[in-house]
């Protein structure tokens, strides 16, 4: 008759073994050293915390729930991976940027595809009464030259802190733009001055920072992906230097170069006539620098 | 006008010690503890092997892909765990097994509340024209009394390698019961000899083992998960000794002391008969021990 006997049970460092040997056979040399270095870093983490089974289940439901909440205006795990710090390091380790490219930062959970193309000045933001705000500077390689018809993908939340995915009632986008630059590598793009605002906490991500005592709010800031043939595409946001959360963003994305002063003026000049501003508004000029292709 | 410049860039480091501070007024010690472990090792992983910001991507692709595939029948998640040994080593470092407490191994992915209950010796698998197996014995606890009214929720895959729910034209609940021991602690089952089967590899889980080489076969076995007032629950499996995959098991489950050689019997003996089986078929007898609640 069979029996529970005490054999001598595995250890971490023989499991561990064991799982790495099992990816020893992958055909991509790349995978196989992520995916080893991976198994290697899990069953560390598993192992110093000692995670005990109740909780791996609630790490397996909260992994599961950040999946099924996430569709194409939202994206959880992208979220998830910017609290944990995790998407600031990528960018840090990501080997593309050469000295004197504009620096990079996160993407975040809103972009979206298929933004309106958009007229140099045309208004990516109508339908908001904040205070308007001009950005306009020029798309430069490293050598200082001016890239013509380079794409800025420009996205931000409104005057009052929501993107237009966040507002359920709201269908079509808002707050979005794609503007290309000129001849001489000019970009001109009419907006209001966003407001800082709260990541979404509906879901699990939420209630991690809720669980954790850390606050959800991000600095006010404008989004840009820019674009141009030649070159590696460019990630980053222009912060605003008033904002009260530069220092404590949730996602750590804030870098000191991206922080802009942003002009302000009572009455339009010619130019911010030209673009229908009657009032008060602000300006903002700056260059981003694009590298080239690798390889 | 504000421009790119070169601000020194932060560090792996000091961005791992960013976040690791931004949780330590996390209230529960334990959160605390488990939040800080796991984003050094996430760091430490992206770190290591450099994570490029279009690997980053595939990584919250595949991520998601894996939440949203899991239902009520399904979950990847699990699946994605114990392909990496992830589970194995929570299994060692849960710290509830107080030596001669039977083994415990993986719940895997097709575990489903609500088996019915059966009678004792009762078929759970009356449509599976495989070979009878009778599964009896006693549940102990650690001083080898016997534990009367413990519940045994046992599932399996069928003699043709498939679990109930893998088979999409089938809603109703095959090869599960939940059995219950009587007063000398006696439990009895009847089923058939599963088959060695595949993990579903139909998902983002199957393409990983398809791109690292790996096969995707676990060895035959009948899961329990038995639960006893006063008792901690026991999660495991008895494996079949002659299976081809109990060495290579792609989820790293198989302990020795699950292992079990099946008595084989050509004609059938009168508890056999009264069991409606008249052919040859196969019986195993194994006592499980559990241990007792903690604190």
């Amino acid at each position: 008759m069979e029996q529970a006997t005490t054999t001598a049970t595995k250890t971490v460092a023989q499991i561990t073994a064991e799982v790495v040997d099992r990816f020893a056979a992958t055909p991509d040399p790349r995978l196989r050293e992520i995916m080893q270095a991976l198994v290697r870093h899990l069953h560390g983490f598993v192992d110093e915390v000692k995670l005990q089974e109740e909780e791996w289940g609630e790490a397996i439901q909260f992994l599961t729930a950040t999946g099924q909440i996430s569709d194409d205006k939202r994206q959880e795990f992208i979220l998830l991976s910017d609290v944990l710090g995790v998407t600031m390091v990528t960018d840090l380790v990501t080997q593309n940027k050469p000295p004197g490219t504009t620096e990079s930062t996160v993407l975040g959970p809103f972009y979206r595809e298929g933004a309106p193309k958009r007229a140099a000045g045309e208004n990516m933001s109508p339908e908001d009464p904040g205070t308007p705000l001009i950005l306009k500077g020029r798309v430069l390689d490293l050598q200082g030259n001016p890239i013509a018809g380079a794409e800025l993908d420009t996205f931000q939340a409104g005057s009052t802190g929501f993107y237009d995915s966040q507002m359920p009632e709201l269908d079509e986008m808002r707050w979005r733009g794609v503007y290309t630059t000129d001849a001489e590598g000019r970009y001109l793009i009419r907006t209001v001055r966003p407001l800082y605002y709260q990541v979404p906490t509906d879901g699990p991500v939420g209630k991690i920072l809720r669980s954790t005592g850390r606050h959800s709010w991000r600095p006010a800031h404008i989004h840009f992906v820019i674009t141009a043939p030649g070159c590696q595409k460019l990630t980053t946001h222009l912060f605003d230097s008033v904002d009260p959360y530069l220092r404590s963003d949730t996602v750590f994305a804030v870098k000191d170069s991206l922080i802009c002063t942003f002009a302000e003026h009572l009455t339009p000049d010619s130019m911010a006539r030209q673009l229908g501003i009657e009032g008060p508004y602000l300006t903002n000029e700056f260059d981003f620098v694009m590298s080239p292709e690798m390889r």
